[in-house]
């Protein structure tokens, strides 16, 4: 643990290292400004990609207008327009009309194309850009359509402005052609990689037992763990040797144990915990949020939570509640607020925890940096299982000893700003939670 | 308003601006991690400077203790110790038996020197590190003493650990020795800078008034305001030419006017409204909070709050509440906690706006980058001032037309970490706020 | 709707009716307070009935002492003690060693006497007192053994104080002797009588329609309904009669209706809503609350909420959360507290209604008098069903067009006070919540 | 201690005093039910009193109108109306023209007087009802206007509605009508008797000193007092007398002294605290609220809060926060509900207990029956003194040593209900906190 970072050879005066480093931060704030602010200037979009709410027949009509509208446009000195991509459910839809826009217009029957789910996963840029109409839902649809690389999203709504939604569908034209013509500003919304991971016999099992114990020592009042050497069987043979494995403690070095112990003095335990490996099951990207609870059982369970800054893993704390919200900034106006969780800023890269019903009233919603790793872990030892859902999207059981880990994705989703991030957030609290409505009169400095 | 900031001259297909975008942030977002997690190697640290709370008569003994301790004990190859500055008014007090230190110790005089508040604002790099001995408040008054760059502080309490004072005075001895010989993890704390603006005269007023009206559209709903020309004087002259002042709204631009006017429709609200100018006049760093409230008076007008990102500038909320936080996240466990704000770990770059006693329920705790500029302003036409409070230290009175500006501050407050900022943070909670406590048995995954 | 409940004869000025209803609101809280301080002197009880937590072996030694210790022990001038009633189940138990006390004591056999649940079910007046061995738990399971009259209950713990139960087991000797002889205070604890309703088909139904339609006008702000005529079949039939069923609206007056038309002006909405019988089906008696959740549903649908005061039966509120708590004030420290509810003081008539997770941030927790019967209601039209637990007990499925209703029941939970209802309260906050912890010092008056 | 409230004659099994006391809870809770429905007849009331939002001039007109309205239509069978009085201002109103008035109907000049405060003090039984014009504020200046009998007031809103205004102006006419001459339904809104008591010097002191003290035990944990002798003075005199003062714990008996000796352990910690006698310097009847908090201070010490239910008198809890709210129900929808106090029906007999900014997390909202006597104290040794606001009105300071005290009052604000109590109440929450406004669909069972 001596790894020194930053050692400075310039004298110390000049530059000391905290400086350094404060100037590092505020360098990193500057970089970060202007990602918010940045205005790209599209090369040309070839295609876009058109996504409703599924199963919504009134928009087949709308979503046939702005098809036609899209490759009819004369663009970029050409005189025809863009090619679009539509659900290949209207294939056989009536209202959407094929063959009468086949016999139509048979110059354009080339730029209507038709996507799938499976051409979303295989090969998202495919789409130059895609266009949402729809509430909240049709955005999350897309998220969950794009697990990987995400072409930009404008979002439409329909009449009633969500917080995902800030373009009005009645002025579509206008919006898109300034879009495509004079660029955009992009909103990176952070989105969450959650990793199932399933408990699998340790290394030296035999079929008759899948868990091994080690020697654990736990501060009673940090729950802070150190492991130590496998425990000797019963049986009288000798110690196995340490292998690896998901064991949530500091493996305990030799040089440090007699500062652990000291410091530790009288809230040491000493225990003897199952140790286990657990392997990557499933992945999902969540836009807004994922949350564990009870499920179909009819008791929740304590979890553990522990975060990860990639040098230390740390445990967070015993969750006590009818369940656990861990929300990005985009998820902060949706589940999380219902559960008392804070409004966060899109631009800011945190996670939101916020417990569902806490047992205890000093758990409050909580913020981590998003660079921290976060395991949500159903202990071995259980009484019950835990389910957790992604973006209100199909739920997966946590099984003892299963659980589930959050870190920031590599792959956000872009969303086109109306007027700007900060602007377009806080017009949708303004309209989505009543902000300012008591307000009769102000006054300005 | 046509920047195109980062043009791809590149196949748009390889590297879309979005995924440009993208990567860029995932390497802020690395670079962020890295900062969190460095460990500095002290460059022979030769001064400390030991602070105390003030007016506590019992830690003059324990700082005489400390101080000799330094001076003594060889560092660096060299027979003797580093410097010490201690508190100026150590001087005179006979617990210091500063007489005595000079007696027995005539080769170390040089070693002890005084520091006084002036010293700290002028020279603060004559300070190697800082040690605190007491409680929060005492980092928070060494705040208060360094309004630019702060050396770091390594902060000791004296018995039941502060949310700020992971390290134990029982132990001063080992921690300093790891500390200066092994290198350090430091934890940039982000502080506030909080300027304070007054109201004055424009420029064309003459003293009889000087407040200059202009005409303003606003939309009801939105409250987004548009800024005309200046309104003519009633006593027939012709309108004046148009001057830089404070406007808290969009400079109306003519080609974009008829737009507005269509979106705002039925919403728009034509006013006159007073416009001045306004200069900076109070400047303070804070380590945890500013707070604006009624202060003296008996009732708590409506403020506005205005946002920047540097590029717009925003009315994000009027504010009917007794009163209003801004708080760090170093502040999120003080008093911004009590008004039920989020527990926010110290290294998410956000300001968190807490009401207190908010008169509506959508106005929920609430975060925004710290990349933003926030103004709090008192309207020229409020019935009543407010007084704003910089961690907790004197009140200055906001008058009609006054507001405060909060940014982030060049000058972080350096704390050293006693394991990581992370594991420091969750154990001060747990300690600080009996997280866990319920808690009688843990399993491990 | 011209009842004139207290028509005055009485000359005006001397008792107005407000007068007089302000002397009889006076008089209520006067023997509200004597019952809540009312000490009882028990006329010499002769049965004992032991409860402890079902399932702890570690119990059974206790009980045998205690049950011992009441049948040696003289009392009344008798040189023997009284008559225990302990669970059946400790026949067949080796610990109890009933063979052992049936050989060394053949004078006492007939003095000890098993429950069983059947027995608590139709002769509760067997039993003088109740002695609970437990945390709060073992109350409420004892609650749910006497779903009619209640004997009173002291409740011992075992260690750590429970918000219901003051008594320390290890001085149980002095505190039911004192209750024995001296007499005790009595908490009656108000329980929930709450009654599941189904949904059955109409009178004048045939099997292939259950549900049939009613005009009816609603109020789009108020929620408020009025209920008009069977709607025409489209058979070309004739109005069927106005039969009775469940119908949440008023039914309206022919000589009112023109006053509600004005009133609500544009707010009105016509509709078509399928009225039906619901049967009463199950009905439990609660003593902490009842809990409206999704069950065993991915989704929670929304709820309707109406209260009765037996003149009028109003639309409340529609419930667009993740469930729904009603508790009694004794249950305000238990899942209520979770959900966000206040501390309630067990002496209040109140009914608690505390949203979990509420989807909108106007839905605060609210506390009803318990003079009122609330419905919940799944509607007719709902997307997904409820679930109902009792006391956290057995879960009932709600399918469209049940409900449950809750009123205050007739049959409280008696619990002796350690030494005053408040006293017992306050103290249980200071153990259970960390009440004062923070304090240090105190002064007083 | 041992009075024996109920001891029962009768032979046990038919009515034991536990079922006796059930039942006497029963009747209280229906007498209660039919206080809150009760229809009352008014007996031909002869004269009106009109109170506006004092200052607003628009509301001379319509004073003038309704003033007129009710001198001319004739009723009770005779040819002209009832007596009115209105504010003495009028007398000199340009708006209210009352020469105009004499002149045109000198018939009438008997029927209209003038009220001032004054008449309202000392002579309330002149006016047999109440009408005001306005907002929730002039309900509450009707309120302070009466502080002790307070006629029924019907409350008329100007396009508003509000928490205490049901009645829309528009339409006063036909509500004024029906309540006259079909009788009303009559909403009692307890108010709080709030008493400002203050310190005094003690009965055997001398000049020099005013505070004695006495030795006294308290539990560290539960924080209960128990109050022994004088202390001995330290010139060796004897001890001094028992006497009467305010001290807030039990005065230990002998003969329990050793019980509580025991029961504390090593919890006890013995003090000598200051002991004086306080007088009852002010009175005041809220209707919503009282509110302490830290005034013109900068800072807010400790409140200690207790609370007595006739027979016992109990430390409840120390107060660290930013100031202390203790409400009506009726108040709950005021500045308790900013507090976070829940929504609580005007029916129930409660106090509610709201911290504003509370310094712990477990100080939560609370409710207390309202037969206990609440006794907010600033701690004779406190750092500083506090303010305290009764219904937002004129605040008074508390020094050290002063307390106040609340209970419910014995003059209860009869406001009249627009259909019933209940009913009025879900409306205003629906108007005004915008319950149900997420809606938009709803279905009935």
């Amino acid at each position: 643990d001596n790894p020194q970072d930053s050692k400075m050879s310039a004298p110390y005066k000049q530059t000391s290292p905290t400086t350094h480093l404060a100037e590092k931060a505020d360098v990193v704030r500057e970089v970060a400004r202007k990602i918010g602010r940045a205005r790209v200037k599209w090369d040309n979009p070839q295609s876009v990609m058109i996504i409703t709410k599924p199963g919504d027949l009134s928009l087949v009509r709308k979503t046939r207008q702005l098809a036609l509208w899209f490759m009819r446009t004369p663009r970029y000195g050409k005189p025809s327009g863009i090619t679009v991509y539509v659900d290949e459910k209207l294939q056989k839809s009536k209202r959407f009309k094929l063959e009468r826009f086949q016999a139509e217009s048979p110059d354009l029957i080339d730029k209507l194309k038709f996507w799938t789910p499976e051409l979303c996963a295989t090969h998202p840029k495919l789409f130059d850009f895609i266009v949402t109409l729809g509430g909240d839902g049709t955005v999350l649809f897309t998220s969950w359509l794009f697990q990987s690389v995400v072409p930009p999203v404008i979002p439409f709504h329909l009449g009633s402005l969500g917080f995902l939604t800030p373009f009005d569908f009645d002025h579509h034209q206008y919006h898109l052609t300034q879009a495509m013509e004079n660029g955009v500003r992009i909103n990176l919304r952070v989105r969450f990689t959650c990793t199932v991971y399933r408990r699998v016999p340790g290394p030296n099992c035999t079929k008759a037992k899948d868990v091994q114990l080690r020697n654990v020592k736990r501060n009673t009042k940090t729950g802070k763990v150190i492991v130590g050497d496998w425990c000797e069987r019963k049986m009288g043979h000798k110690k196995t040797q340490k292998v690896f494995g998901e064991v949530d403690g500091d493996d305990v070095k030799e040089e440090n144990i007699q500062q652990w112990m000291e410091e530790d003095g009288e809230d040491g335990q000493k225990m003897r915990v199952p140790c286990f490996t657990t392997v990557p099951a499933e992945k999902y990207q969540v836009l807004n949020d994922l949350v564990v609870d009870r499920g179909q059982n009819s008791f929740m369970g304590e979890l553990e939570l522990f975060g990860s800054d990639g040098a230390y893993d740390q445990h967070l704390t015993t969750v006590a509640a009818d369940g656990l919200i861990v929300a990005t900034p985009t998820g902060s106006t949706a589940y999380s607020l219902s559960g008392g969780g804070p409004l966060t800023h899109p631009d800011i890269p945190a996670m939101l925890i916020t417990p569902i019903c806490p047992h205890t009233l000093s758990f409050r919603p909580t913020l981590v940096p998003d660079t921290i790793d976060l395991r949500i872990c159903v202990p071995y030892t259980s009484r019950s299982t835990a389910w957790v859902s992604f973006d209100g999207r199909g739920r997966v059981e946590l099984k003892q000893g299963d659980h589930v880990k959050v870190t920031a994705s590599r792959y956000p989703l872009p969303t086109i700003c109306k007027k700007s991030q900060s602007d377009d957030w806080f017009n949708s609290l303004s309209r989505c939670l009543h902000w300012n409505e008591r307000q009769r009169q102000k006054s300005f400095v």
